[in-house]
């Protein structure tokens, strides 16, 4: 199975109460796509960068055997984002956000890259999403990402795509603005009419929930000691999800939970470092000791 | 095995954005020894409440088998809470406490008592909970609960009573406060430092842990479609957790992760409706029931 991302690549300024980096490696399309490579090797990335992104993180990538024929490097400048966390690492503050190279972001999927079976809708304006859809031949799953700006001023598109998607995740907040109601479970019943076959809520710390039909899977958070650095979670939770449901030769219910809970495995990586810098250095064996771990913290 | 339980018994006052009651049965004694008496037939409570008290509350607790001959019945005024919820349903709004004979509660255990194996001391003051136990043969085990106010006024005290507590129940908040740790893990491991064999932090909708020595257990919570009102859930579901424990032969790892469960689910009782009405209502069939529902939505 091969799997194709799109989305972001970015270069990240962020300050936690602890410590703080400039313009590290991130972006939604890097985090998701190293997180499935541990998972399955065909992954394909299309994305976009400036000129002055530098070498070193493109060989990151490499390194993960990511295909990155769809990655363009355009004269100028590459996205930026800045953000700053408070204490309890929630929501970050973005400082600033500067768009450059990604505002020309008009995705064409390569001709190689069309048949990939497995499609990621990394977190872009819902319109650009459904586009790339159009270039698809025809995928086995799509899943998607959203956010609030969107869900605000794109809601139109948004629901739109969702009629074609497999996979919806976004967060609690989103998800209940969404549908505009209080109450999650009746917010992901609503927002299951609209198309969408299956829903994911991530809730971070707080852990997340599948709904699918009339079944829920709910599943608490890996318990960590202290979190560094939060950007790229979703993503990171997002890549581990794909990645597992890629590999596996039946998309049942026991396989989507256990997709679920890599997901959290990755995400837990991502969290310990700066950047992607944690999740470079793993191997699979980590992967497998701590999904044995989170498996030991929640039966009963 | 027999639980004693000494807290308050009182007359609740609760308003929610859907709906309000006023006088009705509440108190943590009160739905910690409903809660418990759903696994162990022999439930003694310890409380005080005023001439007011209403007999049909009274035959609420004769119903479920509480033996009252704990229950002081003083000329005056019962203790009254009155709380309001926002739409969130977390930590209510306190609008008026009257203490009432409440403030003359000075616990004396009967005799017949004074051989209860499992105690649970309710949220009162730390002071009076060491009271209790000194009366108090060789309890097998002794659980406890507080509240931030007593961390902040009552600490040392407080820190006194921990050592003889085997399972310290108390919310996440109130945790990182009495640790002065942000990390709740880090807090979790001060906090056994100081005595208690086991901590179990209650995280409302988000589920709870069970921190005893290296071992970690979490559970995310029950999904319920809405909450009528939350009031007494943690009380309830300490019911559940001690009532458990004095019902099984051993108090080994699996034991206690199935106590927490049976806690959380007796908790989704406990919200369903204002005071005890859900508790009085169900039966032990209802509670295997969603346990085995809680499963369901957990395995993985």
């Amino acid at each position: 199975m091969s799997i194709l991302v799109v989305g972001s690549v970015a270069l990240d300024t962020v300050k936690t109460p602890f410590a703080s980096c400039k313009d590290v490696l991130g972006g939604s399309a890097t985090y998701f796509s190293v997180s499935a490579s541990f998972f399955e090797p065909n992954v394909n990335l299309v994305g976009i960068v400036g000129s002055d992104f530098p070498s070193k993180y493109i060989n990151l990538l490499k390194a993960r055997k990511i295909d990155l024929k769809g990655l363009i490097i355009k004269k100028g400048k590459t996205f930026r984002w800045e953000g700053e966390y408070g204490w309890d690492f929630s929501n970050p503050d973005t400082i600033a956000t500067e768009l450059n190279v990604l505002s020309q972001f008009n995705p064409v999927i390569p001709r190689e890259y069309r048949n990939s079976e497995y499609v990621f809708l990394a977190n872009i304006d819902p319109e650009i999403q459904k586009k790339v859809l159009n270039q698809m031949a025809r995928p086995k799953l799509v899943a998607c990402d959203t956010m609030n700006y969107w869900i605000e001023n794109k809601r139109k598109d948004l629901v739109k795509l969702l009629k074609e998607v497999d996979i919806f995740l976004l967060n609690e907040s989103e998800i209940k603005e969404l549908a505009g109601e209080v109450s999650l479970v009746k917010a992901a019943r609503a927002i299951l009419k609209l198309g969408p076959k299956k829903i994911i809520v991530k809730k971070g710390e707080h852990g997340s929930l599948l709904f699918s039909g009339n079944s829920v899977f709910s599943t608490p958070a890996y318990l960590m000691e202290s979190i560094f650095d939060p950007t790229g979670a979703g993503d990171t939770f997002a890549g581990g999800v794909i990645g597992y449901l890629a590999a596996c030769k039946s998309r049942n219910q026991t396989n989507l939970r256990r997709a679920i809970v890599y997901g959290s495995v990755m995400a837990t990586f991502a969290v310990e470092d700066f950047s992607l810098r944690r999740l470079a250095r793993i191997r699979k064996a980590d992967v497998a000791r701590r999904f044995k771990e989170f498996r030991k913290l929640t039966c009963f």
